[in-house]
């Protein structure tokens, strides 16, 4: 199957999410992919620093604007797109990604390792990690930024079967994109990190995001990388059912291989 | 504590048993230091092409002439060593690794993920990943080389307290080294991957080992590396209780930020 897989790369301006949502339309109406992956906390910008500003920008996963927008464009353009988005749910708020498909269904991730101040503004994910059919069917785990630096993330969405790996950031530590290769490698998955650029700052804070989203082969070979900053957006055509195959080697399956009862867990 | 740890690279000659025991200690009798790898199978070869080579170089692990040899030296030098060899015990065989302490000591790993041809001639390991005191009590897990691409071997070792791994290799894929930072990252450990050098064919198969031994803190940085061929000997002086502070950041713990009841074992 022959299926075309992006990444957009923007500066979100913080708390301005008309703004946000429309720079984000603007770049995405001209492309044809089948599944685009966008950042972490798109719509709203990431340094809060007051409960305040999360409750102004949160927004509900199948009512909100952001879901309005991505399902007039998944439907227009007939491609999946995965967004991150303060979501509020219930009087509670999370750091959520959502999967938007052209049949208008959504479906909801929320982070499970919340990063430094996140734990301040957001609960701590409760979705688990799970796999969701994109447009065609293609099965797609979700994870968000600092999920990557604990390997159960990737390596849980790739025993239930992701064939590709949607990972929204807003990364400023310096390791993950060369990470990001070892998860799609030691998972034979497909990975698209989405990550962020730009400087946000605050009383006490200053965040300069890395920029360098990129697309890896279930080999971990950098398929397209974007620069440390600029907007960016990158489509590349695979085929997910590679990550189906899981032989390293004629001898060496990397699932088959394991043997969880030696494991901590 | 200051600790010296240590790297050995050198070029196993197949089958030539007394040989590579005596480059070995050529190599080591000058060398100053408190725990230092070698390769994997490194008093054999790698590419054995029927059972009659791995019963003529297997050993017992505390009666055999390499744990003699590295007796020997552990005491002269006061040293803890770490060295790949074949094993045999009651009749079956196992690529393994011994870690020879000072005081005459001798812990046995045995490869849990045994890499191609290996599964022909070796039982899968049945030792566990476990963690061993070496010199002074700094906690060693113990891997061989194709356990790194399971993320879940170094993640065992360092959930059970080991504040350095100990890497024999033999390397001929192209992504270990870089992979390992990813290891040493995100379980906040030292690592010490040994790798051997040279070439080795026989009917079928040549395979060229990559070299590029190397020591990781526990930020991942590269504190040293040898070249891709050539032996190659390196010391650095660490400190063994940094791996034993796990914080990421202020808010994150590489440990206690885990969510195991989300993990897919």
């Amino acid at each position: 199957m022959s299926y075309r897989i992006g990444v957009l790369q923007f500066e979100p301006k913080f708390l301005e999410m008309e703004r946000n949502r429309k720079r984000m339309e603007d770049l995405l109406s001209p492309v044809e992919a089948d599944l685009i992956v966008l950042p972490e906390l798109a719509t709203s910008g990431y340094l809060f620093q007051n409960r305040e500003q999360v409750i102004r920008v949160a927004e509900d996963a199948q009512t909100g604007s952001t879901a309005a927008l991505f399902r007039k464009l998944a439907k227009a353009k007939s491609a999946s797109y995965v967004i991150g988005f303060a979501e509020k749910d219930k009087g509670k708020f999370y750091n959520s990604a959502m999967l938007v498909n052209p049949d208008g269904k959504i479906f909801v991730y929320r982070k499970t390792h919340l990063f430094f101040e996140e734990k301040k503004w957001f609960e701590p994910g409760n979705s688990g990690l799970n796999v969701f059919e994109a447009k065609n069917g293609v099965r797609v785990g979700m994870m968000i930024c600092f999920d990557w630096i604990f390997p159960e993330s990737a390596r849980t969405l790739a025993l239930r079967g992701a064939q590709i790996l949607s990972h929204s950031a807003n990364l400023v530590l310096p390791w993950c994109q060369q990470a990001m290769i070892t998860r799609s490698l030691e998972n034979r998955v497909f990975s698209i990190t989405s990550n962020r650029i730009g400087t946000e700052k605050n009383d006490g804070n200053e965040l300069t995001f890395t920029g360098m989203s990129q697309i890896l082969s279930t080999k971990g070979e950098i398929l397209t990388r974007c620069e440390t900053s600029g907007e960016c957006v990158k489509i590349v055509e695979i085929n997910p059912e590679e990550a189906d195959n899981k032989l390293i080697t004629e001898f060496n399956h990397a699932f088959l291989d394991r043997r969880p009862e030696m494991y901590e867990r």
